[in-house]
């Protein structure tokens, strides 16, 4: 998608170099990152440099092609391998999709003998899945689509979306998850205007889904945390989109803290909720939202606010010295709230037979 | 209540001389503001140095002593007064208290014919008021103490309490409306731990709320505002006390934006929900929360946060330039979410008949 009239994906390589867009300081500068080894591209996924559970598979994918081509030859490759690949695996806990992507592109190496050749499908395999992930998210696109072109339909307005988190392209690779179907529609020639929870504590609505609408002429208010409620109530939100950072075989949605109140607040004023994702976010190995174990990020998370002072970054304590802070990262709505999933294969309920409807493949790694 | 061990109330006078604490810089600096003429009264209230309903109609009572004071003669108050009166009570719409402090103190005023008597029953009045709102937050803490006693006989376990913003002694005069119940239980020996939302945009939950707690040795956390839906259901609260802005007769409560996606999320979880307020923010001439006209405030509210740096308060913007914002500053609760009121003459359902049942007077005041 756009930056200032240039495209750009949440990942690519040129020749086997891997880049990303620095996240933690959009939207107030543009910096480049080089992954060129992967203690760069681990610490880039536990500092939140790339975000995002589709784009931490992808770059989960470079990762083991890059632990590879850092190997001199294969007693290197045997000594190391397994432990750095735990390493990476485990950067994140709540990303389904990483340990997905590592485990596809290993296992995709496994019988090759040679280090070379090992190296160049690894690549080949990463470039595949990150592939995947566009298509998955342009045709998450395609099927959202649909409903908001039969809101518009019936209102002749412009459609309402509140939107959670970034759940844009910057957290993919392109097109997104919960905005793919705001692209798509904008592109058919649907007005859309978008609320933005700025989703604290780190703020990923306000810094990158504002940056994502504005470069993309998309028009959009940013909104406090507590105030999508009043916004629901007030019959200013025709539907409301956000993303998922791990689905289970029930339909219960694992995303960004804050997530499961925007829920229960559409529940109660008829507001539709979709949750669009990547079958790769999918995790066929649990039945339902309260196996998850949640991660809990450091406090200064909360007791800091990032932000622009003087054309610098700078970071601001909003809390007194002396108070602490307890920070979970993901929430849990249950199924029962979710409207219908909007995946790459089609629209669904959040329900086990929903999913393996769409997903067959699922039913059988169900343990 | 205490600040670095000294006792301090939400405002004060000295020999007619009205002082606050200034609200904005706190908890960063500690700076006291006197309110020696009517624009800086008004612009107090308008800049939130001070906030909180409570405490913005005890300062409307000091405020009609205020100008009464300024006026040099008879002449110079009939020319004045009702024009400079509108803007007092218009300084913030949604604190009933304001008005009706207000009008309390001009009632009371209105036949005296010397205009030295009327500036010494103005004063009498509003320290009156001062008094009984003092008297209110005690009282709710001795009514709401008895809901955490109970807790605590069948847990036997510190008892969690989330709430949200500053309904503490800050947003009164003394005591606090949600925290008196704390302070109260504090008091009485029993464990407490508290959960405080940060309360975006302007962060008074982490900036006040923690500041109050920390000062008075309570022991609490402070979360995104995003977080409380999972604590509630990873049964880690036990109650959620908030307070009130304004009450409607059918027991509808609107209070800080954010309170209402944390009533839902309490409903769905089987937390009980309750909310202290003194009976002055009861507005017995609104049916129900949807003829609230809720305040829009400044979108800079939202896009900025403010905190400390390098010693200094600073202001970080927190979305790209080019992005606006929507602030809402207040939303409803609608009264079937609402367990409990706590007031100062004990605790009721939140229901018409639960209302005039222990304020027999506002049945009479219906329109």
């Amino acid at each position: 998608m756009l930056i200032a009239g240039d495209k750009y994906t949440g990942i690519w390589d040129n020749n086997g170099e891997i880049y990303i867009i620095d996240q933690r300081v959009l939207p107030f500068e543009f910096s480049i990152i080089e992954l060129n080894n992967i203690t760069i591209l681990i610490d880039s996924i536990k500092d939140m440099a790339l975000r995002g559970a589709p784009l931490i598979g992808v770059a989960g994918a470079y990762g083991v092609y890059r632990i590879l081509k850092d190997c001199e030859n294969l007693a290197v490759y045997e000594s190391y391998f397994e432990k750095i690949i735990n390493e990476l695996k485990s950067a994140r806990p709540t990303a389904v999709n990483l340990v997905w992507a590592v485990d596809e592109v290993c296992e995709g190496i496994k019988n090759i003998q040679n280090l070379k050749d090992k190296i160049n499908k690894a690549l080949a395999l990463a470039r595949e899945i990150r592939e995947f992930e566009i298509d998955r998210c342009k045709q998450i696109g395609i099927h959202g689509l649909e409903i908001i072109k039969n809101i518009y339909k019936k209102t002749k307005k412009p459609v309402n979306i509140l939107t959670h988190c970034n759940a844009g392209w910057l957290a993919t690779v392109d097109y997104g998850t919960a905005t793919a179907p705001i692209y798509a529609a904008r592109d058919a020639g649907i007005p859309v205007f978008v609320y933005v929870d700025v989703t604290g504590p780190r703020n990923q609505g306000s810094k990158l889904t504002s940056y994502e609408l504005l470069n993309e002429n998309i028009p959009h208010k940013i909104i406090a945390d507590n105030a999508g409620g009043l916004l629901m109530m007030k019959k200013m939100v025709d539907l409301v989109i956000v993303g998922s950072d791990r689905t289970t075989m029930n339909g219960d949605v694992c995303n960004k803290i804050g997530t499961y109140l925007k829920a229960l607040a559409a529940f109660d004023n008829d507001v539709p909720f979709y949750v669009a994702l990547p079958s790769s976010t999918i995790d066929s190995s649990l039945n339902s939202g309260s196996e998850i174990v949640i991660e809990e990020r450091d406090e200064n998370e909360v007791l800091f606010a990032d932000g622009l002072l003087n054309g610098k970054i700078e970071s601001v304590r909003i809390a007194p010295i002396g108070s602490s802070a307890c920070n979970f990262g993901f929430d849990i709505t249950p199924a029962k709230y979710v409207t219908e999933l909007i995946t790459e294969r089609g629209i669904c309920k959040s329900t086990y037979s929903g999913i393996t409807g769409l997903f067959p493949e699922f039913f059988k790694k169900m343990k």
